[in-house]
């Protein structure tokens, strides 16, 4: 295990998400197992535990970037999901999404919104544990 | 002027942005004065100016959102003009332009340093006045 | 009730679209209530509204861009709904989301036909009743 | 010459367009004459020519496609010119990319309108002669 | 039947690909027949039938493009599903989705890799018949 | 000098391009050193340096992925400037360009080769010296 799969994985462990470690040993690790390792090496060892910015700065980038693409429902989930871990309420995940509709417009936005509708609805489930 | 459009022009005060500004009277205003208008009282009267995210993680927003899209030039240099108004500092512009390759690709990230190159040369530029 | 959000809900009425009144109480408005406000009245109430073109055009429009940016199915579906509304013909739907494969290529096209194949396949079903 | 080829000729013609015709025998006819054929021959020939929309529908949902993509500014403005050809008048044309703002967010439609700025300057510049 | 879909027809059944024809008496063809018919004129008779570049070049292209686009997973699968019969190993697709991530970011690519995973998963499946 | 870094040289070497080795120390470079160097590591180091494909397919992938974003420019002039380094034509590429309308529009294969016009003008100037 290289430096940058265990920096990697430390970082995943600060994002306390359990939809991370399934990727590592998962669908496209069975296929292109090479690239799961390099997601972590590069994603997470390499660029997410630079110090210059904060890991709640980085969910928070992480969530714009991947709505204003349209493309990324799968990988909004995951960031999404670890959003509470770094300290980012589900209120600002929504006031994030909204905003992105500036950029990319409102299907964008709209279409973020409902890949994430269930992981948003009970104001709690993001910062203590849901019954 | 409408209430909406003064708290659009109170956030761009607070943004100290002179781009801003001068674009409330300039290119597009002067064939679409009403998109013009529609800009400042619905991006930053209506958004920009709840309360749910201050204006620091917006511009992180801002400047995520824009350099994954790939081809918001003009919009994301506005931004990180902005951005020093709100606390941000070069480095961490950089930074976020950085993380934005693993969302959108590595041209997306270049293209968009690349955009803002002499925003982004001299480290102290953007948290005091370079003379 | 503001005049815009009043203004956004003439527009939606004229577009006949259950789809849409449905969007103002449902799974956005769940957990965004303020962004389903803000779609009615910016959308509907300030951009569909203005008098410079008719609501046909204003569907087309809607209908290209929307097949255009490759992401927006269920945005799509909403407005090729509202499109015999407006007068604007099933032969006619097709005819733009094949042009649209000139700017945005073949699988754009394509998957616009295939998320609209059911309000698409029966000749009368946008004019008429379908029973 | 092939009857496509001569049929997109016809459309070109109606479309008043000098870009279009200058398009044939320049700069992509340079290197690849092929192409520059097939664009004619399918773009024009093929869609454009079908009776199912009128010429005046056909620019509109141009305009809006590509300016919804982001990247298509020469295009856009080859479409921008020949609206005045099919009967549209640039608020129209205004119009349409304030709309595109709603789908495809505000730095398409603000980046449309910039690259068409003096296409769109003078009120009366596409619907007759300018002095 | 023109030449044009009869030279299509002819790479089409090079690439071996049920999906392909399937594709021209199915969904798209009832609502759409002529565009059915123009992508197999325009797209396969065409242009792949071009000598610039064999049928191997034109798939990695074709599966490079399409999942740097990330809004084609369907066509995406008929690609992959022909790279077999033009001599394109499954640890070759795979390699061609990983590079994609340089230029589109990883979610496109691990998407990609997603939507083609039961395409990828047997070693064995692409270069000969699957039990 | 890391050992990816000293792959990721290598390769550059074998791509033969003056414009890579000028990215190692100029505009990026300058403001962001860490990225500079993290994309001749990942890029080259990690990826391009698999022995899965070759350079050849490689750059090819490159360019048709690259073509297809419709916002790399820059990007796709380097790798068109490698191509024939690794026995891509220049013939070959006009080529990769057009098959790429097929999947992102006529927009972006008309940008990509406009982009790359003075590279792909002379019929031998990929392939040796040009005088």
């Amino acid at each position: 295990m290289s430096d940058r799969y265990r920096r990697g994985l430390d970082v995943a462990e600060q994002l306390a998400n359990d939809k991370l470690a399934h990727f590592v040993k998962s669908g496209v690790a069975e296929i292109a197992p090479d690239f799961a390792r390099m997601v972590i090496e590069f994603a997470f060892g390499d660029l997410y535990s630079r110090e210059s910015l904060d890991l709640r700065s980085r969910e928070m980038i992480a969530i714009a970037a991947l709505a204003a693409s349209g493309h990324a429902g799968p990988q909004l989930r995951v960031h999404v999901e670890s959003a509470s871990s770094v300290g980012i309420e589900k209120a600002e995940v929504v006031e994030i999404l909204m905003q992105v509709a500036l950029y990319s417009g409102f299907p964008a936005a709209l279409n973020a919104l409902a890949d994430c509708h269930d992981l948003l609805t009970d104001d709690n489930c993001l910062t203590r544990a849901c019954g």
